[in-house]
């Protein structure tokens, strides 16, 4: 992965209290992990309600965390004063999203002043086993607060 | 739009059968409209907690209900005894998904054997108004039950 | 689809004059047609250098013609002394890439101060017949000149 | 990167058979390099008719040879007696497609028996040093030769 330099330094800080204010987020039940400059890692534990059959978790669902934590992976390396907004993903499904919890992980394939290009994946967690399950390519856009 | 003939005359029976034990899609308050060969709708009211901020809709939910009117639309076209799996699909954000209800529109463009190719929209009302919010393109897979 | 104005006046000019110094273009044998505001079109003679194999021409070529309708679509409506150039695009190709011709239109879906997003298709015409060969998504950026 | 075991043993002679067979990837004057299980490289040299101005290489240009080396990537791993046709692919472009010659490396995410998923970047070389010019997901279908 490539090194990135932050362009404001409180960007930890910036990305938590932003997530803590993410409704639909928290009633995904979603937790936020690893915050660096360029990554970021949100975990959701397995609920029911949020299945489509058989156990398994709505893809839909699993674009919304995957999604979410390549927005704040961009967002780690966003100027002060400025926001990010989602343009455009895409994303492929590779393996059920079956497990006790799941991890999405996003991080940041090119930083640009205005066009962020992220990439992520969502791995879960059955017993003991890590599987790949969606993997994504997502383009967001910088803008004034 | 290409019109469409259903390999299965109770697709729409099937369909909505399928819909009602969609766990995810009763949790986000969903409810199955028009359903045609090659094309479904799906309804969201607004939910305060499904937002991301300033009350507009995160883009993971409204990917939800974007990707599976898509998937209804190419489950009415699938054959007797198969069913129908997401295996990729990329969506563009066009406007801000902020309204009091919104509309999933899935419509298959080409539906092959095994691989069918739909698109979609989703639109939101706000008070009269009508705005574009996402627009999908989509790749399903047909398998045996 | 829906009517767009034109920023600037002159399109169409500025369309036929950037295209007539594309010099890929001219190698693949494209010919200029319809430039309408938000709507155009390019069209691709069969070439035997071009082909994967058995007279199917290579899907990278069928992208090329693509991506440049769309492209030229995106620049009837941008303004004055702006440039379009490609973010991103998605490609989902449906049908055999064969035939004495083909057709590529691309459509702006919505056009913005910074972001432009579009969508197409190529047609083959092979004898007689018309044949959706692929769909495009794509998402443009302007830019001073 | 996963290590992949091909199904079939006579994998790069096969991919290698292949490609000198491709009459696109030879008129745009590409080389085939590195052939692994799961992974496959193709070079491409600057030549000026390709361009689309000042000296960069048009975007569907850069995108055929991406397509290449994911689809013989995805090649490497197929059974005897079946061939890899694309389905869809999605590509970012983050960087001007600049430089003496340009390589293209795909690699495969996941091989399924009949789709595969493959992920892949386009290097420039300009004098000595290397950038990201685009970065692919791309999906793949094995079917009967």
């Amino acid at each position: 992965m490539t090194r990135f330099e932050p362009r404001d330094p409180d960007f930890e800080a910036k990305v938590r209290s932003r997530f803590s204010r993410q409704t639909a987020l928290h009633t995904l039940g979603t937790v936020l992990g690893l915050v660096e400059p360029g990554e970021v890692e949100i975990e959701m534990p397995y609920q029911a309600d949020l299945t489509q059959e058989c156990g398994v978790v709505h893809s839909g669902i699993v674009t919304s965390i995957l999604d979410s934590a390549c927005g704040y992976a961009a967002f780690t390396l966003s100027s002060v004063g400025t926001t990010i907004s989602t343009v455009e993903y895409k994303v492929n499904f590779v393996g059920p999203a079956r497990g006790d919890r799941f991890l999405a992980r996003g991080e940041v394939v090119r930083s640009g002043a205005t066009v962020t290009v992220c990439k992520g994946n969502v791995l879960a967690y059955d017993g003991g086993e890590e599987k790949l399950v969606a993997t994504m390519l997502i383009t967001l856009m910088s803008m004034p607060n």
